[in-house]
């Protein structure tokens, strides 16, 4: 086990009718809101009207910026930090899923910053203050509502790009799985495939003696596995909805790979496609993944990793020999994303194959990508292969 | 699932080494530290001299509170803020396992109330102001380094309570697994055994719909059961003390009962022996659990609990009817507990039986005790003299 310096200190309030707790909490910052959001679904459930009359209420003003992008930009980014430089705000509040949040965070730290918001993507060493941060989340996917990550596209150099920084953290998330029963079954099953795809991130890791964060890791994947499809086939389900929106935090704040070694694989790759494409990063992840277990499988040490997750995510015999069970644990991984009715292939996303060799490079941008198998362009450039 | 608020801010700094932080995370609050611990093994692993060194290097000027009991007592607490109150003390450092780091607990509040410390025991609800608490760990079992509770014991009334304040979780603590190298074998068992009962506390409620909290619990089990034994044959391997100290954390931080009912068994009733007999937590508790076990699985409608145990945990065989499933289950814990070389009954603690009705009675305190079968009085002596 690697040493690690445990701080999680964003605050959650989980469940029904928590969002009382928000004029409240906010306070705690100040008395000058900017509140971020996307499209229009918090118009139609009322969650707007809802949050707006409790900011009204406590006497808290309040600016806006509405639209955000699916993959976020950082021309909104630069909206937002321009309201806040003028209206002097005290705080900026998500309303929303992964999209408003990573551009609630980056409005944060721009907010706080002379120079332009982009170089804060370029390079997270230029972030010193950020303004508090607060979530209400309305669906389960990128955990971005405890974590450290903000993903900012910038549709001009095609790039989708992370930063990360403990100042991106948000002070305090309203968890209410109530707001996630509207999520449409396409959002819902991404989603999933998002919180699935990054515990995968912390599970396969060649750290030794990492044993109690491979079984918690197994954990939050069996809630995946156990309430996926349930929370597709009865989207009112609130043990399903609550389960999911629990493991959305816990799959990305850090506890599962503290003390592991930390190089995702399939996130970056899958963000170049985003960048070009504007594909919904969890079906681009539920495409890929599968295909990297089976690139990665062909290295013979890699079996063993394998046919511990086929005997402890996927309950398989555990006396197949290990080839066996990496086969079929991949068969059941590719399965699982098909019961959530999520597409195999990347062409089945509208996405030409003319830019393959052009994303692989900038995937492995001049060296490896990943940690559990570094892979070069040639590598990254099969796996693409393979999923289109 | 429950609704609640999750709220963990300690920071744990894990890890070989990580010692080298405490002088400035101590800066932090202050330059006047009370240090507080136990017997003379920190002063013979040189551990003391080290954290003594530091201090000075840093120019932090420090008391001292030493000789804190195995079982904390009120008079150690009364010592430790009258200190506190005089020198104008910053903040609390303890340095040991859960007795230092309570009894600096109870001081931190202490210090800050103008009555007496055992008002704060008695009535959470009078703990106003604390003093910041810091925490050096050498042994892995109680979780107080990262948890709300502090237990003090108090002769004169043979009481040993719990009080439980947010304001009594450490800032930080430093979790270096190389300091519990050291740990004589009964107590790196009985720790095992604190850690793993306070696992199967939470993971045995009976409130709906907390899958993933159940799945955190089995991992947490799951890390005791592979390194038990490690430990007690192989002091100084690394991983099997480093997944045990961040399990001991881990196991009662609130992480895995948030969203749960939250109602104790074993423990408390621990408390009641503790108190009159000043027994070693972890060993009394390793005794009582399989008797509670059995005494609970007499009600039919609890085997579906331990069934889900006994396949989880133990990888029995799911096929077979839920009654073996649970009486298996219930042999391989109380095996567990004996591979580490745990006494199996109350008798062999020296132990008289004159006081077990008596004790009982204090358990239930005129009521019942617990929240996955609340046992009375009667229940409370049947389990007991199962135990004796």
């Amino acid at each position: 086990m690697l040493n690690f310096k445990y701080s999680i200190p964003t605050e959650i309030f989980f469940g029904k009718g928590q969002i009382s707790s928000l004029p409240a909490e906010l306070l705690r910052y100040g008395k000058r809101v900017l509140v971020v959001y996307g499209g229009g679904s918090i118009r139609r459930t009322g969650l707007y009207d809802t949050i707006a009359a409790l900011l009204r209420g406590a006497g808290i003003s309040y600016w806006e910026l509405g639209g955000v992008e699916p993959n976020p930009r950082i021309d909104s980014v630069r909206a937002g930090a321009a309201i806040c430089k003028k209206e002097s705000v005290d705080a900026v509040l998500a309303v929303g899923g992964g999209s408003s949040i990573d551009c609630a965070k980056a409005v944060a730290a721009a907010a706080e910053y002379d120079g332009d918001a982009w170089d804060l993507v370029l390079d997270a060493g230029k972030i010193k203050d950020v303004l508090p941060i607060a979530a209400v989340l309305t669906i389960a996917a990128t955990g971005s509502e405890m974590d450290r990550i903000a993903v900012i596209s910038n549709p001009r150099t095609n790039q989708k790009l992370a930063t990360s920084h403990d100042g991106l953290r948000p002070r305090f998330a309203v968890l209410d799985p109530v707001y996630t029963y509207t999520v449409p079954k396409r959002q819902t099953a991404s989603g999933t495939a998002d919180i699935f795809s990054h515990v995968l991130e912390s599970y396969f890791v060649k750290t030794p003696g990492v044993f109690l964060q491979k079984r918690l890791c197994e954990a939050l994947l069996k809630t995946c596995l156990h309430f996926g499809t349930v929370a597709l086939n009865e989207p009112e389900d609130y043990d399903a909805r609550a389960n999911l929106m629990w493991a959305s935090s816990l799959a990305i704040n850090d506890l599962i790979a503290y003390g592991t070694e930390r190089r995702w694989t399939v996130h970056p790759i899958e963000h170049v496609l985003s960048a070009h494409y504007d594909i919904t990063h969890g079906i681009g992840l539920a495409v890929l993944t599968p295909n990297w277990m089976r690139f990665v499988c062909k290295t013979p040490e890699n079996l063993p990793y394998f046919a511990e997750y086929g005997i402890n995510v996927w309950a398989l015999d555990g006396s197949l020999p290990a080839e066996q069970l990496a086969e079929r644990s991949i068969r059941k991984t590719e399965g699982f994303f098909e019961s959530l009715g999520l597409p195999k292939r990347l062409r089945d996303l509208g996405m030409p194959a003319d830019l393959l060799e052009q994303m692989a490079g900038e995937a492995a941008h001049g060296g490896t990508v990943g940690g559990f198998q570094p892979l070069n362009r040639q590598d990254v450039l099969e796996i693409l292969k393979m999923s289109y």
